[in-house]
C-alpha cells in the first residue's frame, strides 16, 4: 500500500466530526470513552481498512499492548536492529514498544525491570548487562507472570525463553577461514569471558585452531573492550612480541576497527601481512576504506524470532510452561581485510 | 497475602542494620545512596519480596524519576547520542529514561505519549515524526501539567521549550564551503521540506548561493529520503542533465553516502570533479575509503542542554510558565569528500 493512501485516525476522526484524540482513546480501549462512542470508532475504522490487527487487539481487555525491551546501549547496531525486528513483528498485532538502556548495570536493570512491570507491560525482552550475577530480578517476571524472553545475552534460567546465535559457530568458522588464507598464528580479542556469548566465541576460536593442529597461545588471547582504543593498544602489545601474529579474530567490530587502524600506522599490509575479522558486522565494516570482514549474527531475524516466541506465550496462555530455546547461525561476511587469496566468495552485503 | 505480613522498609532497614530513610533513599535511587548500598538495598528488598507500591509512591512525592524520549528512531546516531546526552544529565539526579520510537508516524506518538502520560512520568522529550501535522496529543501533555521539551524536530507551540540546531547557519556554511572551493554548479539533496529542520538547510543553501552570486537552479534541489538508494538515484537523475553538477550539498549522510557510490560507478573523481557534504555527522563517514565531510548537529551537548532545561522547569515548579528556546550552531568537519584546495583544515574527529 503507499504511504499516502494509508488510513490514519485523522480520516477516522474527520469522517466521524470528532477529536483525533477520541478516536485514539477509543482505539486504545481508555476507559474514558463511552462504549456507544467506541463502538463507532471501531465499526467505522473497520470500514475504512485502519489497521486491523491492532482493532482486534484493542478489543481484547486486560492488556496494555505494551512490551519492554532492555538492553545494554542503543546506540550499536546489533541491538537496534533487534529491537526494530521486534517491532516489525509486533508491531502489526497491535503492540508497542517501550524501551530501555541498561548502560551495563544491573542496578539500571533492577529499576527498569521494576518500572516496566508497574507499568503492567504485556511481556519483556532483554540482553542481560555485563554486570549481571544475581537474578533476583528477573525470577520476579517470573513470579508476576509476565512472558520475559532473553535475546543474545541471556542467563540459563528455568522458564524462561531466550533467541540466541551459536557464537561458538561464529568464533570457529571465522578462525577456519584465517586458517584456510594461510594465516597459522592467530590473535583473538576476546570480550569479557565471563558473559557466555564471548565464552563461546573464543572456545570456537579454540576448536578451530586444535582441528588445524595448531598450537593455542595464552598471549595471542588478549581480552578488550568494545571501544576502537582497546583494539590499538592491544596491537601495541602484540608488537612487542618476538613472534609477531598474521591473523586477528576479534568478538568485536570496533576492537577490530582500533586493530586495523593501529596496523596501518605501523605499515602493516592488510591483508597481504596480517588478516582482520570482526564481530557483529556492524554498518560501518563495509563502507571502511578498506571493507572489513565480520560475522553477522543475524539481529533482524532474532528480533523477529524472538517476538513469534512471544507470541506463541501469549496465545497459548500459558506464560508460564512455554520454555523455548532458539538459536541461529551466525553469518560470516567475508571482505577484503581477510581476503588474502582473492577468490570471489559471496558475501552478504 | 496480609496487609500484616506484607514487607515494609521497615523489616528491610532491621535486616541490614541501615535506618529506614537510607533503605527509602536506595529504593527511590537517591544519588546520596552509594551503588554499592543502592544494590544491597535492592536485593534484600527483592529476596524479602517486598513490594514498593510505586504509584503510591509516585502520588506522594509527585515524582516517579521516569522520563520519556520520543524520537523518530534509534538506530540513527544523531538520534542515539541524543538520548545519551539526556541520559548523562539525568542520571546523577535519579532519574532513569524509558525511549519510544515512532518511526515517522503520528498515530504510534499518540499512543506513545498516552503510555507515558498514563505511566506518571515526570517528563516527556520528543523529536516529532515527519507526519505530525496536528498537535492536540502534544497540547494534551501540556494540560497534564508534565513538562515536554522539544529537540531537533519541534512545534511551535506555546508553554513549550525546545533545544534545536541552527539548521540555517549549518546549510549556509556547508555551501559557502563547497563554493569556497571552486564549485559553482552546486546541488542541494533536501529532505522533506514540510519539516523546519529541512526547509532551513536549503534556505541556508539558497542564501549561500545568493550570497556569492551563484543561481538557485530548481533541477539543481533534489527531494531526497534518508536512504542509500535515494541518493544514488537522484545521481542518475541528475547525471542526464546537460549541465551537471560539480559539488552535492546533501540534507543526510545516507543519501550523500548513495551519490558518492553512484558517482564512482561513474568514475566521476571526488573531489576533484564533484564535492560532496554530508549532513549528520554519521560515525560511518569518518571511516569511509573516501572520508566524508558533514555537518555535526552536537547531539550530545543536544541532550545535554535539553536535560538541563527539564531540570529547571521541574526544580522552578513551574513547569507552565517557562519557556526556553536554545538553538545551537552545528559544526561543519572537512574531510577529503569536498576538500580539492587540500588545505590543512581543522576537522572535528
Amino acid at each position: 500500500m503507499n504511504e499516502k493512501d494509508k488510513v490514519t485516525i485523522y480520516d477516522i476522526s474527520e469522517k466521524l466530526n470528532i477529536s483525533a484524540a477520541t478516536v485514539s482513546r477509543a482505539l486504545n480501549d481508555n476507559p474514558k470513552i463511552s462504549i456507544k462512542t467506541k463502538e463507532l470508532v471501531l465499526k467505522t475504522a473497520a470500514a475504512m481498512n485502519y489497521k486491523q490487527n491492532r482493532l482486534a487487539q484493542a478489543l481484547k481487555s486486560g492488556k496494555t499492548n505494551n512490551v519492554g525491551v532492555i538492553v545494554p546501549y542503543i546506540d550499536r547496531n546489533f541491538f537496534s536492529s533487534v529491537i526494530r525486528g521486534i517491532e516489525e513483528e509486533l508491531s502489526p498485532h497491535g503492540y508497542h514498544v517501550i524501551i530501555c538502556q541498561s548502560h551495563e548495570d544491573v542496578t539500571n536493570e533492577i529499576t527498569q525491570i521494576n518500572t516496566l512491570l508497574n507499568t503492567q507491560i504485556d511481556g519483556i525482552f532483554m540482553s542481560i548487562s555485563k554486570t549481571t550475577q544475581d537474578t533476583s530480578h528477573i525470577q520476579k517476571v517470573l513470579q508476576e507472570k509476565t512472558p520475559l524472553i532473553f535475546f543474545d545475552r541471556k542467563k540459563d534460567l528455568p522458564g524462561f525463553s531466550s533467541v540466541t546465535i551459536d557464537d561458538f559457530n561464529g568464533g570457529f568458522s571465522a578462525t577456519e577461514h584465517l586458517i584456510n588464507q594461510g594465516c597459522t598464528k592467530i590473535v583473538h580479542f576476546s570480550g569479557d569471558l565471563n558473559l557466555d556469548i564471548y565464552k563461546n566465541r573464543c572456545d570456537g576460536y579454540m576448536a578451530a585452531l586444535k582441528k588445524h593442529g595448531l598450537p593455542i597461545r595464552k598471549e595471542y588471547i588478549i581480552q578488550v573492550n568494545s571501544k576502537i582504543e582497546s583494539g590499538a593498544s592491544a596491537i601495541s602489545e602484540l608488537w612487542e612480541l618476538e613472534d609477531k601474529p598474521d591473523a586477528i579474530f576479534s568478538a568485536g567490530d570496533y576492537a577490530a576497527l582500533g586493530a586495523i587502524q593501529e596496523l596501518k600506522r605501523r605499515k602493516v599490509r592488510i591483508p597481504e601481512d596480517v588478516c582482520v575479522v570482526g564481530f557483529s558486522n556492524e554498518p560501518f565494516t563495509k563502507y571502511m576504506e578498506l571493507p572489513m570482514s565480520s560475522v553477522d549474527q543475524t539481529p533482524l531475524e532474532m528480533g523477529k524470532i524472538a517476538a513469534q516466541v512471544f507470541l506463541e506465550q501469549v496465545k497459548g496462555k500459558q506464560t508460564l510452561t512455554i520454555e523455548k530455546k532458539v538459536v541461529l547461525t551466525p553469518e560470516l561476511c567475508i571482505r577484503d581485510s581477510s581476503n588474502r587469496i582473492g577468490k570471489a566468495i559471496p558475501t552478504v552485503a
